[in-house]
């Protein structure tokens, strides 16, 4: 028996899309002699469709799409993923399913039994789960279909506090005692930087436990925050990757069912490090949300800082040179080596830059506002209105040009609360927002690996938002490895601030940036999607009240 | 037996406030001859305390509070509700527990079944479902001991493609087989105007369903969006219902258990007008937004117009007059009666008000810009400015005072993205983000009553964003009561297009105005919190796609 993977890249609520995509891929796979072709979780509707699940009319157009796909499945077999109704009375109305299409009709179904709702994952909010279990015979073989979280029974949490075992119910040790041969597992799993590893020992211990093939297929690509990796896996019997389909790239690849149970573990399967994926995903990141919100041309504020220069790179990266511009505003507080470090990257990119003096705007306001401020010392506020001004700027010149700001705050000020709302946290999308700013230098090392791009006195110099004469980031905050170390206890960890003072930080210091975030939830709640790449990223996966006192 | 509903106001993870608030009630109504005193669902901590439960020094912080009430309960019994630990190998880590406390002790404990996980409720993100049922033996009487949803195993929803049975399972159902003399019920229900009645049908239907008493007790104030009104009810057996705590006040009050049994309805149970619950709603979300995050003071642009004549007004019935400043921030292209309007409203509610004129920045703007916009006409790129240097001066006020922006966008705008991000879309909290157009006029006579409080002209002028000569809303849109009937439909009710165009709304408007809906998820997104008086808000009840194609 030949079984295809599909990894493929879907847009949420674009049935046609999906489906020509879909059907152009089984056509083709059959005249090369494949028996099944496995496509991903909702690959129909493409994942994640959020509360669109809500709508029956967009449920009907789910079942129209698959009913066409079918159609398309003569002399070959195909699983595809979709939401269906319950048609039970009682109950959540939808199902997350795994349907098999054979000439024209849907001969088998299999239902997600363990319905991830956690972080980003909302599965319960739609699905009702399956609590039977059945295998699908074909060519004389048993094929155990599970779906994702299905074969996550027992997962390891950053958060010690979670259960290993999140479910009541295991659905592949149900599914073992009709003695499959092998198990399909179709998946919607984002990337994460940490989860690398996780992931395919999930996969490798199902396979060694059940003593069977795991055939594993992930979606790619990438949905406003969420970047799917593909990198599906194809493990043997024993436990053992014998293939892995590549990263953050769409890939369709064909095994025989006796050359997977017979393999061995194939060169393909070494992981990339850990820093060339982050950046892999962060280009296919910013490329999809151009994609699919159906704009071509970004727009980035560059201030001669690391930050910005990442970001121009990498949208450079994901869009072309020609599809970005840069903006250089420079202040009475702006450095000459600020502007020239910046002119420098832009011509290094060959991206388009204009300057634009922010004086004007900025000593306006301040003529406005002084009857008003009449006797009061200058503070954070004329820091503010600096960086709001130049939103402002970015987000003209967004408007009549028709293209995207792009966010470049990093994880560590955005944590911290180190930025404007309406200002500098201003954007469309925040591209490194999931980037602590110490791996924001070990991306520009990434990127400078063959040749200079990022200027080595962006990187080298002090960080500092040159919003008042001679201001460092370190006046206002810990060095950066000490934040970041606390930052990752607090936020991927969730550890107390008790245990993160236990392993070493300092107390006051802890304290203060504890106290910090907290007071900061209002600034992210009105802050732009984040690219997410950790395990914990700010926004939809992390929920908090904002005015607890906690 | 002498039954205390304690319907009292929490702050979320502020635990020596909730117990001494707790521990006050307690010791006054020993003191009164009380046996029994019931407090909300999870008043321990708050509700809703979102991903503050994945931490484990929250959920101890928890248990040491019960502790600490539990010794104030001596002669006395109390209900309270808490996050209890799981203690079984798999699941999630929590149950949403009623704690039933008496001399030092937790002598019983009742687990949620049925946890919501739809609009703004994420119950099963952190809790485990409870499948066993028990009743609380206290005095001879059986209390079938309830937590909030438990009750709604058949319930209503707006959207008409829910199922009425969102659970396979019926606490009260299994419960009633232990032959239970009352009902108890603690709950943490947010405020919707269209649910009141509903709500109310729910305990008397399981009244009358099981012949016994319904007592219930809702928590009330506001946390950021979500506004509990109290209104907690007593039921008797044949679900009349005989009293009623008041909506959108503490309330503590006592009832004996024959009174109870035998009691006939009574006068408090009338329901108050839906608009006038709407103002009380509306104002306690503002006091308790300022309140729980320790700021007094606002500050609301004013423009004349109605959005922010009602904005205002709210915020001084809030916060009161002293508390509250408005900013006119008049154009080249505002009207004199914009500004004659907008001073008569602040004379009138005696609010200090300041005028700062936007041209020196505008220009400022137009200036620095020129060379960048050379040759191409003027669009909304213009307009958007005009608001965006509104929100910098209204934010640096803001700053520069330790005040809180009021966003004045009502729900009409915001759906169809008639506001500028960054601009009129800024502030803390947006105050009628969930009120129609047409239903903030229905606010102004509300307000106006009794007398003039809103100036007639501000009511009756035509609606204008005042960012062009001669601008109209209806320029962009549709009649206000053509538009926020379709928004209903599509919002509220997830009518499909078709379904909103059979229903009698021209085809072209429905169409144009749900692609303007749909467009704009990217400026909700980064919009600030809502308070939330409908069944469907933007923010966290409603979770749509950002890329999407449908």
């Amino acid at each position: 028996m030949k079984i295809t993977i599909a990894q493929l890249n879907y847009h949420i609520g674009n049935f046609d899309r999906n489906r020509d995509l879909i059907c152009n891929t089984i056509k083709k796979v059959k005249s090369e002699g494949s028996d099944l072709v496995v496509f991903s979780e909702l690959c129909i509707p493409g994942y994640p469709p959020l509360d669109l699940l809500d709508r029956l009319d967009f449920i009907e157009k789910c079942r129209t799409t698959v009913n066409e796909i079918a159609k398309e499945c003569t002399g070959i077999v195909a699983i595809v993923g979709s939401p269906t109704l319950n048609t039970k009375p009682e109950g959540k109305k939808l199902f997350n399913s795994a349907l098999v299409l054979s000439e024209g009709e849907i001969i088998f179904s299999a239902n997600k039994a363990l319905l991830p709702t956690y972080d980003i994952f909302d599965e319960y909010r739609h699905f009702e789960p399956e609590n039977r279990f059945t295998v699908f015979s074909f060519k004389g073989k048993k094929l155990a279909i599970t779906i994702c979280e299905d074969l996550w029974d027992e997962q390891p949490f950053d958060n010690e506090f979670e259960k290993t075992r999140l479910y009541t119910v295991s659905p592949m040790e149900e599914l073992s005692k009709q003695n499959p041969d092998i198990i399909i597992n179709i998946s919607a799993s984002p990337f994460s930087y940490s989860k690398v590893e996780a992931k395919e020992n999930i996969f490798r211990s199902k396979a060694k436990k059940y003593k069977i093939p795991v055939i594993s297929v992930n979606q790619v690509g990438a949905n406003t925050e969420l970047i799917f990796d593909g990198a599906s896996l194809v493990v043997n019997g024993k436990g053992e990757i014998i293939d892995r389909l590549p990263f953050f790239e769409e890939a369709v690849k064909t095994y025989s069912l006796e050359e997977v149970n017979s393999g061995t573990t194939n060169v393909n399967y070494t992981r990339p490090a850990t820093i060339s994926l982050i950046h892999s995903a962060l280009v296919l990141g910013i490329r999809d949300y151009f994609a699919k919100s159906g704009l071509k041309s970004g727009i980035v504020g560059l201030s001669g800082g690391i930050d910005s220069a990442i970001c121009l790179y990498l949208a450079t990266e994901a869009l072309g040179n020609k599809n970005v511009r840069a903006v250089l505003m420079p202040s009475r507080y702006s450095s000459d080596h600020s502007v020239n470090d910046a002119i420098a990257l832009a011509k290094t990119l060959n991206v388009q830059y204009d300057i634009v003096n922010i004086e004007k705007p900025f000593s306006a306001f301040e003529d406005v506002l002084s009857p008003l401020f009449n006797g009061k010392n200058k503070d954070v506020t004329e820091e503010n209105i600096q960086a709001r001004v130049r939103a402002i700027l970015l987000m003209a010149i967004s408007n009549k040009y028709g293209c995207i700001v792009l966010n470049t705050s990093n994880k560590s000020e955005t944590a911290v609360g180190y930025g404007t709302l309406y200002g500098d946290m201003a954007g469309g999308l925040s591209v490194i927002g999931d980037v602590y700013k110490t791996d924001v230098y070990k991306l520009s090392e990434y990127i400078n690996r063959e040749k200079t791009i990022i200027p080595e006195n962006t990187i080298n110099k002090a960080p500092s938002a040159e919003l008042r004469p001679d201001q460092r980031d370190t006046d206002s905050l810990p060095d950066y490895d000490k934040l970041d170390a606390i930052l990752y206890q607090y936020i991927e960890l969730q550890n107390p601030a008790g245990k993160i003072i236990s392993e070493g930080s300092d107390k006051d210091i802890v304290n203060k940036v504890i106290s910090m975030i907290d007071f900061n939830e209002y600034k992210r709640y009105q802050a732009p999607p984040v690219l997410r790449i950790s395990s914990k990223a700010f926004g939809a996966g992390r929920r908090m009240p904002l005015v607890a006192r906690y």
